[in-house]
């Protein structure tokens, strides 16, 4: 009984680490289709999103006929429920690649980010890579030191999002009303993966050292 | 032990009815203090959202010692797990309804949206009070009706965001880059109620029907 639960555990780990790998793709995807007007890229990310929607639901299905058939307690009950969460947060990731690339796709052939914001969006999009890079290691590493720098990484994130609103408030924006718009949500999404891959970094170090402070719901921006 | 457990889901059941209230109340104040642009009105709406987080807590914890202790099947186990997934939701409207507020506040003694644009978050706001209103009456009665409805209501503020956009993109805008970025972000907002609610509905109807394709995730704006 026991060796099938270790078994299913095991699996369990190897699907996230899975639907993380997926999301990082995403991710990097739809920055470079954002970057470059790539709109063949753009479409891939807003098609691929309906794999990770299925790995979600299977993990779903996966952690509850866990909790039905093996009846966990303590740890292993702990390991399940934070499944559950990470993997509701990791769809959530990928939905707002989708929404990245939508936008790009909208734009395209043009580029949604205007070029004065060139470089703030450039560096959102290696931010949210290095992020998403030490989810997946995270994931399999559980090598906390990762966990802080995902929290440097969603700082940077914040800054550049409010740098985004400053460049766009401060009195020298010339950009017309679609521009606005599009810099408003990309610069939001981008800042919301740094939420996510947070929330993510203090379940694992929740599940690592028990503390559950660490494992408090963030507010994450709705 | 059978007469412990249904106390405990009564409990459960009681506690996500009175956080769906708050979250009500939430929703309610946040749509006044913008329209009004009633600064001590939105502090409490940013304030109070500190309980729904608590509440959202507790309700975790409650689960997770559900689970632990009573080992719950089939019908059970699926209540629990949708209560899980209800309480965060309902913590991410409470969230929500917590940026609203903050916009709210962050321009007041002005208000946040343009007067030519009164009347549709007027219809927003009014939509997504009825949508809360659904939920906690759905939560007590699981009349399925309701469900029904609050997909009505999730499709009038999807129209509703649409309207915003068109106003903003349709040539005619001539408010600055402040109200472009607020009205972005509120109509944001208030779509986003909707699939959350749709999302409430959706889990309360495979609760009561068994019915699976139902309650699938949707793709909620993320």
């Amino acid at each position: 009984m026991r060796e099938i639960f270790d078994a299913e555990l095991k699996a369990l780990g190897d699907d996230l680490q899975a639907m993380a790998h997926r999301v990082q793709h995403a991710i990097e995807a739809a920055g470079q289709a954002l970057a470059t007007a790539d709109l063949a890229l753009a479409e891939r990310v807003i098609a691929d999103d309906l794999a990770i929607d299925q790995l979600n639901r299977q993990l779903d299905e996966q952690c509850i006929h866990m909790l039905a058939q093996q009846q966990p307690v303590a740890t292993d009950l702990r390991v399940i429920v934070s499944a559950l969460r990470m993997s509701a947060t990791l769809e959530r990731m990928g939905d707002l690649a989708r929404h990245i690339a939508e936008i790009a796709r909208g734009r395209y052939p043009r580029q949604a980010v205007p070029q004065s914001l060139t470089g703030t969006f450039t560096e959102m999009d290696a931010a949210a890579r290095r992020l998403a890079q030490r989810i997946v290691t995270l994931l399999e590493s559980r090598d906390l030191a990762l966990a802080e720098q995902i929290e440097t990484d969603d700082d940077r994130l914040d800054d550049l999002h409010a740098d985004s609103f400053t460049a766009m408030l401060g009195g020298g924006w010339t950009a017309g009303p679609q521009q606005t718009v599009d810099v408003t949500l990309l610069a939001r999404f981008y800042e919301r993966f740094g939420d996510h891959g947070v929330s993510i970094a203090r379940r694992i170090v929740y599940l690592v050292t028990g503390d559950l402070s660490a494992g408090e719901p963030l507010h994450i921006q709705g």
